[in-house]
């Protein structure tokens, strides 16, 4: 087997050409992709169901059965997926900033590929199809670390996407597998630093933490989220009801959910009564503080004592953090506390309140009366995600395909020279 | 004294006040801060004398003797400085991205401070005030650890930058010295991940290699600069001659600098006898093929064998390693194995070729027959300049204010929840 710092060698390779690719070229390459993985289907499957046979005799839940299945449906909107990267504009070449300077010099500052990006992920065998997807489009070479139970499953798909390359003409190794499934090929990866030039972590706090802590390799930290709804006194209360619904309720198991709910003092006994008969029917438990507790009680509401860990939680389930607070200052003093900078919400018609709001809190987003819910590439119309990013450096918030470039200062002159 | 902890804790307060702060707040803090710099002129003065006595005593060069100095006219310099920063736009605020999504909400993605800036650097003790000025115009709080050589000069500039901060109402803390300055406050200042959001080491190739090989806390990798000068086939060679010397030649001691001359072959014999003249007029050392051998012997030029140590060197002296390549393809290949990703440049009068190049190298910044010397903040126009990054997250090439901010999404709306 190829050690990773071999692959990795030939991703840099491949993304030397990569680089040099025209948008049609890119765009050729992911259509025929989406056309062989598509006429795969059966192949893909039959792969796929190594991976679910293994899964199923080691226990492991149907709802992760069900993030790992990739039956033909879900081939085909993974393929068509591919299709709408295709039409997406091309990141490379964009000139962020252009200038003449006083000596004639021209100065343009020049979107260009990152070189190799390398993703390391869990579960869903659909990310290594969209990452390699959105790496060749933005100009780079994909290597890709998947979950050890979507091993073959993911053979299979990079296998399929490699043939397409060749066919169009672009190394195969800008598309490439990680090799083996052990921590050991993580720890390879992490070592890889001048060979791979992003690491982009996805999936639960404990891997991310790991990368983070532990990669001399840059990264770029994603998706964990424990996000904040705060429900001022100058809420519209039955609009605050429902942002706190589908910041919570909507999907629990997603970092854009909310896991915390602060609520000014001044409106909690007419708002907690509205919202938790809601709650009732959704069966959320509160962690909450006394006031919370007495509303709970009056609305027939699950109930525990709130305590740190709460507040730091992200539950990813029909939980919620909540409190009452006597002002704005305390609810962005709590988040500043708490929050992992992901997103937060403020429910509030006063502007003043909501300029202190959105000036004061750190976060990647900030909802004005919103759902929490919308902190999302797509949402955002970004056309396609490879994570969202809670660093500060580089990327903050959806990545999209700009997301997976840097820049070239190119300056063009006609002998110009320092005094 | 206090413990690094502590002292970065404290600048993270600060830096929650200081994102709140006005544009004026911020430009009248600035300009307060270099009335007082001058006006303490003679306490800066005698403090330093501490240090170039200490140093004088220890026998350092007197190169190192003179960056150390910090004379009456030097300091009314560097309060000058703060003036010019003050004029400067303010990042904070500039919306990134803004439009409405067709559900109404609208998106703005704002600038908005890192926070905690920790800066690590070597000798010259303006970077003191340089750095303390950009983080507070950019509305980030200043944590710097200067070379302990310059100590007792930057307690001092720090003393007098923290007084004028207090006079205009904001706090102390927004600029602070790491406190020691042995190799100990260095390893607090890596490990102070959550409180410090971004390190930015300028100095040596060691010293920077050893915070982004040992550092928590995101780094951005600044100024080692191993910068080619491409001499083609199809270029005016008079201008070669006066790039190459301007690069090479102009200021030694400096990232970008030029460290390597390639020369296409077929204009190798007409090319170096020209250049070579003024290498022998300026006394520069070449490290060269056989080639160059045979021209050094003709001009009468220092002349070693080139390796590649010297293909790798940042001489910062009068040397120059150099080669003749067979292509422009042969060129690029060269500079994708050797170079730090610095500044490359090319002298061509041919388009195709000149476009080959600038697409093909992966560096901060290319010249068009234009001396490498170019890429700098200050001939950038960005008006200052808080280091030249050589990594791709982030930041790419010279870094001003805009390269201190990151952003947040803020998405306004009236009620909207996810479907």
């Amino acid at each position: 087997m190829d050690t990773v710092e071999e692959v990795a060698q030939r991703a840099k390779n491949a993304a030397r050409e990569l680089r040099m690719l025209t948008r049609n070229q890119k765009d050729e390459a992911l259509r025929v992709i989406a056309a062989r993985l598509k006429a795969e289907k059966d192949f893909i499957s039959t792969q796929n169901h190594l991976d679910l046979e293994a899964a199923r005799a080691v226990g492991t839940s149907e709802a992760l059965i069900d993030r790992l299945t990739l039956n033909g449906a879900r081939i085909e909107a993974i393929a068509d997926a591919l299709i709408d990267v295709a039409a997406l504009p091309d990141p490379v070449g964009e000139v962020v900033r252009g200038y003449t300077l006083p000596n004639g010099l021209q100065v343009r500052q020049t979107r260009v590929p990152l070189g190799v990006v390398g993703m390391i992920y869990e579960a869903r065998p659909n990310v290594t199809v969209d990452a390699a997807g959105l790496c060749l489009k933005s100009g780079n070479a994909a290597l890709l670390r998947g979950s050890s139970s979507a091993y073959n499953t993911n053979v299979a798909l990079v296998e399929v996407m490699r043939k397409a390359l060749v066919e169009v003409g672009i190394p195969a190794d800008a598309i490439a597998l990680v090799p083996g499934h052990t921590h050991e090929s993580v720890n390879d990866l992490m070592k890889a630093r001048g060979l791979v030039d992003v690491l982009i972590p996805r999936g639960g706090a404990s891997l991310i933490q790991n990368i983070v802590n532990n990669s001399l390799v840059p990264v770029i930290e994603t998706g964990v989220g424990n996000c904040h709804v705060y429900v001022d006194k100058d809420a519209d209360l039955n609009m605050a009801v429902n942002i706190v619904l589908n910041s919570k309720t909507q999907r629990v198991s997603v970092c854009n959910a909310a896991e915390t709910l602060l609520v000014h003092e001044a409106v909690a006994d007419t708002f907690l009564p509205e919202l938790f008969a809601q709650f009732k029917a959704r069966s959320v438990t509160v962690h909450g503080d006394e006031k919370m507790h007495q509303h709970a009680q009056l609305a027939g509401v699950n109930w525990e004592p709130v305590n740190d860990e709460d507040w730091a939680a992200e539950y990813y389930s029909m939980d919620i953090a909540a409190g009452v607070v006597p002002s704005v200052e305390a609810a962005v003093e709590h988040i500043l506390t708490w929050s992992s900078g992901h997103t937060e919400a403020i429910v509030s018609s006063c502007a003043p309140t909501i300029a202190y709001f959105t000036s004061a809190v750190d976060s990647a987003a900030v909802m004005v009366n919103a759902s929490t819910r919308f902190t999302d590439g797509a949402e955002f119309g970004f056309g396609a995600e490879i994570g969202i990013s809670t660093q500060k450096l580089h990327a903050r918030g959806p990545m999209g395909l700009t997301e997976l470039t840097t820049t070239t200062f190119i300056v063009s002159g006609n002998g110009q020279v320092r005094k």
